[in-house]
């Protein structure tokens, strides 16, 4: 039997807005060893010596192979195979490039993958992801002073530094996603940074997504306090908001689970993995909203996949 | 005015057969800025660590991303960029990738660029050079003691090593050749490895070739000591034979060389630079030979940018 065409998702955001975390959940459910993880950092066109040297920040599309990123997207989505380049975050700079053969589900994450059309082409399904900029701050900071040894000072003046550039070039992005990911602090929990967050995922109809309304009908009254869909506009356009609240309890995180999985024949077990699961520290943790954004992401690319030839 | 499509020279012979003295040449007299010339071994999948961990030659197939460099030669030649590999044969591993935008010509050499046909049809002109056995020895031994500092007995070693690879990978590439070139020392002169070598240029009828009748007729008793060419087989196949001794005389060599270039309509003076050149450590050498031999290839390159879209 011939190899379906592989399925490709894009997860865009700014930096520490949680790509790695939502992708290694999605590849968890799918199979390892049916997901290809790229980061377009991969794509830089400098390394940090450089980038100081010319004084151009990494999140300048003009810092990055964009025409290369878009033709190794080109290439696997064709099935075939690519010599991806490699940068080394802990080094600052290239190491040598490596062979990737194409799988079922193709991850790309980074801060520029829906910066031009014919990237954003490459993708069955975009996902922006745009927490509350506080919390961002907040995960940058934790992130960055930790596992990446930088100081608070340094992290702050990078921050300072990257602002207009990522209001210039990352941001407008957003308006391309079919799912627009926001993670937000409970009023009066301004410390919270885990499992208690509330999420609000703006969909977009350039994806049909599951009907959610038989579920949340029935029992407006419990279930609206921390699951709710609602008609709205984004950017002046029509969408569903769905929120979910990090304090919702298992049993209806898990119901609206099972009902978003109903949608699809049959395939995999979702109760294979834990998902929404995330770090603090070595601390493994669950986050409900979470684990529903990554299904339901997880839900799309199935769906594209079953129907590809 | 859209950009004509790139022309690609592949050249390829074992180690130490002269490939990149030809190649620089044809570099000279097309222009330096009209020119990108690729080497194949920036394809190995290996470092030098790990082909002695597996035990893998360099020159053998698996040792090599074949399909990358399908892949690349099949980008360059649609006008596309391509993220190159570099192998660094002192370090004898790889360096960071190099961004490489096609040009006019594209001059290809290595050791297995015509070992697929998708290679093979890759390229507008193929030379295969095929100098005698111990010329070659002669050439290695000088090189790889001098500029890459092993010891006469580790290039012997290698040689013996490589031996069975060689003739069952690189040497049947020869068959594919639009030209093959053979250079080999004059009759009693077994030291000879440079300006009075002869060579014998296997014009096989893939492409059309300039017409030497005219030329080499009127004074056969003079000419034909010092170049002639003559209908046989090679390989069992219909082929001209251009034999060019190295005491051929300046005059006649530039004869030849003003009727391979009469066939041009313009643009390229061909004497602008000096072609033939080699060097022996570091003075500079004239060949009469490879000065034709180069030119005769230039003028086929030349042809297909005339005749391409």
């Amino acid at each position: 039997m011939r190899k379906k065409q592989p399925v490709l998702l894009g997860i865009v955001g700014d930096s520490a807005t949680g790509k790695t975390t939502i992708s290694a959940g999605i590849r968890d459910i799918l199979g390892a060893d049916r997901v290809i993880t790229i980061c377009a950092d991969d794509y830089h066109k400098y390394n940090r010596v450089e980038r100081k040297k010319y004084n151009i920040s990494a999140l300048h599309p003009d810092c990055n192979f964009i025409d290369i990123l878009e033709q190794h997207l080109c290439l696997l989505r064709a099935g075939k195979p690519i010599l991806k380049p490699v940068y080394n975050h802990s080094t600052g700079d290239f190491d040598r490039p490596e062979y990737i053969e194409p799988k079922d589900f193709i991850i790309v994450e980074g801060l520029l993958c829906f910066y031009t059309k014919k990237l954003r082409e490459k993708f069955d399904v975009k996902v922006y992801l745009d927490p509350e900029e506080d919390l961002r701050l907040a995960w940058k900071l934790k992130r960055d002073t930790s596992r990446r040894g930088y100081t608070k000072e340094q992290v702050m003046e990078s921050l300072k530094r990257r602002a207009p550039i990522s209001k210039r070039y990352i941001r407008p992005q957003r308006q391309f996603a079919d799912i627009v990911v926001s993670f937000y602090r409970p009023k009066g929990h301004e410390e919270e940074t885990g499992s208690n967050l509330n999420v609000t995922l703006v969909l977009r109809p350039t994806l049909r997504h599951p009907d959610f309304s038989a579920f949340l009908d029935p029992r407006p009254d419990i279930r609206e306090r921390c699951l709710s869909i609602s008609l709205g506009r984004d950017e002046g356009l029509p969408v569903d908001f769905l929120n979910i609240k990090g304090i919702i309890t298992p049993m209806t995180a898990e119901t609206l689970m099972d009902l978003i999985w109903s949608h699809l024949p049959d395939g995999i077990d979702p109760w294979d993995v834990e998902i929404g699961q995330y770090y603090e520290g070595k601390e493994k943790k669950i986050s409900y909203p979470l684990a529903i954004t990554q299904l339901l992401t997880t839900y799309h690319l199935l769906n594209v996949h079953l129907n590809n030839e």
